[in-house]
């Protein structure tokens, strides 16, 4: 079992979906990969939020596995981001994006943080990601994210975190841009040509698509009767993936593959309700189970 | 083992991909239904073509369990068809259509065609399609296709069609537009409350979606770096499933199962060449060494 820091957005988050709206919830990647993660081992948080964050909005850290020394809290208000929803669910419009406090964040990892073996590295500037990854003293698991706007705008920042990563957690679009190839097979191994061993791709309602050393690993995503709000998922997945890989004694291919299913299990968890509701509402028996129907939906006999 | 009879278009292609193109090539949802079944079980294929379909053409059903006693010659060209894939081989523009010998094909089955116990019918008019059920006796399993433009063009003549069948093996959006339902499984519901038992969604590259009695089952799309041409990968896909089932001697839900991931491989074999090429090269063995490499690509141990 290995403690993880991570380093991200913590956010307010409005949405509105075809099946009801939240407003000013807590969200953020790094909030929703901690707060999976924290099922699995322990979680040491890095962000910035404003004083607007009060006592209640931190509630949803407490009583898990989550050490919140490194989440500063600076004057201004924290970044909030609106966002709505189309019919399927698959397309998405940002309604506004304020970095708020985030806009001058330097991350600032706590001295007990920085021998911290496993790292997830959020969707924020590249520049940023390498700062953290100074601070941290030979990582045993370094993962990132990272979206379009950084691959458009800032290719050499870019690059030089593929260099330093195990392991990249992306969406499919981005990784056929990243990659300039649209084949998603020829998309992975010119993108492990950049650094990451391991590529781990994101692929909404259609699961996640993962290279290992032995073939390629597919996770298809769990049909769902209810799918109220998918903000927070692919942090979720990246949260529980990691949790897992992090609780295992060696990251083999069978430890890859179940914690790709582990993060599966909880990002199906948190859909099902708005903002992080869903997964703070998770437990180890919903999560087992929901690990047990990945094997009924996915498993075959072969005569 | 029992034979197939299906019902649907024989057409010459002609297609455009990022990767090259095929001009004039034998196509259409039959001869690809009947090519992928026939290496299970014994198919009889139902459908029209005109004077320039010559023996040359007839080639790709030589030497296979396909009887084409069911296959009309008449007067006038064979259905023709067009079409350009985009950069990413999920979008595709149809250049022409031109029914020719299809617009008045009226389906009618040869006398030894009647009792055949698998009825497969292809995306057709469902007037046609309910035409050739008055012609099968008591049929122990029918399955059939359908698209957007029936869905829309007539609507009472599929929900017709939709009582008498057992299974429905259509796309995603499809079964989205024809629930009028957003949420898959809720529209897999209430598909299933219009008469077929079974439903198949098919999700191109993702894979499919299907119904059991004891739950859903999920195959992801086999991940391919060489993927040359996806015409008539859905009519494969049901050629190979159809195919299994009827040569299983029960249609339970672990056949159902394997008969899945039976038409996935044979899909993922088509879609690696242009036309028929990559179909008429598979074989039995690389018929199971797809079905293992499904295997290692979606199974888990579950600790």
């Amino acid at each position: 079992m290995h403690p993880i820091v991570t380093v991200g957005s913590v956010a307010f988050d409005s949405v509105k979906t075809p099946f009801g709206e939240a407003s000013r919830v807590v969200g953020g990647a790094a909030t929703y990969f901690a707060v999976a993660a924290s099922f699995f081992t322990d979680v040491r948080l890095v962000g910035v939020v404003g004083e607007d964050f009060a006592e209640e909005h931190a509630r949803v850290f407490a009583g898990r596995r989550i050490d919140t020394a490194g989440l500063q809290r600076v004057p201004g208000e924290t970044f909030r981001w609106k966002g709505e929803y189309g019919f399927d669910l698959n397309t998405r419009e940002t309604i506004y994006t304020r970095l708020n406090v985030f806009e001058r964040f330097r991350p600032v990892l706590p001295d007990e943080y920085r021998s911290t073996p496993f790292v997830f590295l959020a969707n924020i500037h590249p520049a940023l990601q390498t700062e953290v990854l100074t601070q941290v003293e030979r990582p045993r698991f370094v993962a990132a994210d990272t979206m379009d706007y950084w691959i458009e705008g800032t290719p050499e920042e870019l690059r030089a975190v593929l260099r330093r990563i195990d392991a990249l957690v992306i969406n499919d679009e981005e990784a056929r841009q990243l990659a300039g190839e649209s084949n998603v097979v020829k998309a992975a191994r010119a993108i492990q040509k950049l650094g990451p061993r391991l590529l781990v791709i994101k692929r909404g309602e259609h699961g996640v698509l993962m290279t290992r050393d032995d073939g390629f690993f597919a996770a298809p995503g769990m049909p769902l009767d209810t799918v109220m709000d998918p903000t927070g998922a692919g942090d979720t997945f990246a949260g529980g993936f990691m949790g897992y890989l992090a609780s295992a004694p060696e990251t083999t291919d069978e430890v890859l593959t179940r914690a790709a299913i582990a993060g599966s299990a909880l990002a199906s968890l948190a859909v099902e309700d708005f903002g992080l509701d869903g997964l703070l509402r998770a437990s180890s028996k919903t999560i087992n189970q929901r690990f047990q129907a990945f094997k009924r939906l996915t498993h075959f006999e072969v005569l």
